[in-house]
């Protein structure tokens, strides 16, 4: 008998299959995160050096058991100012007499700030950096029994063909020989791990792009580099050792193959997520058109509006998904410390004349 | 006629002739650095993006032209920390009213402070941010004219057979394969670079060690990956495919090739400098044997301790240089704030009781 139109074609059944298997070894049936390490329900207690925290130490469940959304980046500062960003545009209020505190102050390395179900943390420059904050956050969701969250990375690149202020979706994160994997090396030896991201997930953030958006929000591959110099093929590093026109056409080559920017982290982060079993993206701003030169050189008031446009989308599928899960009206019905901004606004001055 | 004994060796004289044809490309005749692109002189301006510094904005001769050591380490508060010491070790006075300040604040990437002929300039985790890190400042010696300087990274690491608490000074720095280069990919060609430290250095160096410090200070090979879990062979990150045998087989392999240490930004640190002409050391303080295991766990008191040993000898290693030159004693001939610490101290404590 021949197949009817309506079976599934091999291909698919395959990756359902793959699909499958992979959650059940990064997910318990109540959706928690499992590790893909045994031996870290073995030891008396594990350190995340590089978050300051521990898992005997701090009650990990209580303090980061609700977490939904882990959101990344590459500085400190903008993460901080995506935590406040996010706090006013879920309607988040936190208790009066209270601030938000950087939870990894005393690593020295990354910063972390909890928003209720958002995490914003920094996770510096470069795939090492990334791969050492991705093993400490996958290890804290397990320690917390976080069910199913979704990973983010927030982040600026230069555009190939774009122009600067375009925010960008990662379809697919490639590394230097534009091979769709990430190269580790384990005990001395190398292998690949898939650079794959929920295209699921990007369709649906695309689609968050609001028509009334007076910038392009577009869906494309993306080439993750180690340097930002003569890695990303700039005349204006300290060493240069290839004319305009070798860059120009290495740039054209990348175009040719659907690359629409360059950043630094996506590789690892996409390797990572997919072989945890976590849904993630990327999304970036250009920060300028690499057809049309290396330097940045738009005005800070900008470049600071630009990079704030990842944001605004990831804050709508945020409020999208609370919403669905019917989460954000419980914020927003918190009673908020501020009745009467005109009022507010006149103690304060009152109390400012009285020394 | 068979040659003397006071000949020069082939291989020698070959080395020879390679360092001074580098000595050409990259020194002016007045031992200021000279920049392998000549992109960079021809441009209008030439902003250091990651150091919130540029050629035309700043006048980066006045301000650094008499940097002398560029001391770099991971993390922002160990540089602080750093820049406080040295100020403190080679008598420089600030003048009166002002403070030690961040140079880099507004990149919220790097943190740079000056203290006289010292910069102490934080440089993040893993290679691509050192990558960023070193082009800039290779560009910065340039802009500034600065003669001859010398790049050393203060850092901390595992060792292998050795304690925690132990001083290594780096001889060659070795990639995953155990190659002593670093791997570049540019414009999707993959290169490699000789990843060479200056030998004559580390042996000075070394000679500091004193007797008197109740701690070894070493000379070893060291690894440098790109991961802090499994890319050192660690059972304990969120992922771990490989038993305790397999990783104790590495670790041994390890010892047998004379690895020493292993950290996460010696061969770009090395590569760079080495291809600028800039001589260059690697001193890192080791945290752990990692023959015994993987978690960090002395108290936080131990470590603070043992993280100041690297920077007790580049303190030596600087006051020995400056003395030499004869610039020691011109920062300790200023006149300091404080005649009388006893009276500075009751002065302090009336004025804070009159509030």
């Amino acid at each position: 008998m021949p197949p009817t139109i309506t079976s599934r074609h091999p291909q698919d059944e395959q990756q359902e299959d793959a699909d499958a298997f992979v959650r059940h070894l990064t997910q318990y049936s109540d959706g928690t995160v499992r590790l893909r390490n045994s031996n870290i329900e073995l030891m008396d207690q594990d350190i995340l050096y590089h978050l300051a925290l521990g898992s005997e130490s701090h009650d990990l469940q209580e303090m980061f058991g609700d977490v939904k959304f882990v959101c990344m980046g590459g500085t400190p500062k903008r993460m901080e100012n995506f935590a406040h960003f996010i706090m006013e545009d879920i309607g988040y209020k936190l208790p009066a007499g209270t601030q938000l505190q950087d939870i990894s102050a005393y690593s020295y390395r990354y910063s972390m700030y909890k928003v209720g179900p958002v995490l914003s943390v920094s996770h510096g420059m470069g795939t090492p950096s990334v791969s050492i904050l991705m093993h400490e956050m996958i290890k804290l969701m397990y320690h917390a029994k976080c069910i199913d969250p979704i990973f983010i990375r927030i982040g600026t690149c230069g555009g190939i063909g774009v122009e600067g202020g375009t925010v960008i979706i990662t379809e697919d994160a490639l590394d230097g020989q534009l091979r769709n994997s990430h190269e580790f090396t384990i005990l001395g030896e190398t292998i690949h791990r898939p650079a794959k991201l929920d295209k699921k997930l990007a369709r649906e953030l695309k689609s968050l792009a609001s028509p009334d958006d007076p910038y392009d929000t577009i869906i494309g591959k993306t080439l993750c580099t180690n340097d930002f110099y003569e890695g990303q093929g700039r005349l204006d590093g300290a060493f240069c050792e290839f004319s305009e026109n070798d860059k120009m056409t290495y740039l054209e080559k990348l175009r040719d193959n659907g690359v629409v920017n360059i950043e630094m982290e996506s590789t690892i982060f996409a390797a990572l997520t997919h072989h945890a079993g976590i849904k993630a993206a990327v999304v970036c701003v250009a920060l300028l058109n690499r057809l049309n030169g290396d330097q940045v050189n738009a005005p800070k008031e900008v470049m600071h509006e630009w990079q704030q446009r990842p944001q605004i989308l990831i804050a709508r599928y945020i409020r999208k998904v609370l919403s669905q899960n019917g989460q954000l009206k419980s914020f927003f019905g918190h009673q908020g410390s501020i009745k009467s901004p005109r009022r507010f606004k006149l103690v304060q001055q009152e109390s400012q004349a009285h020394e």
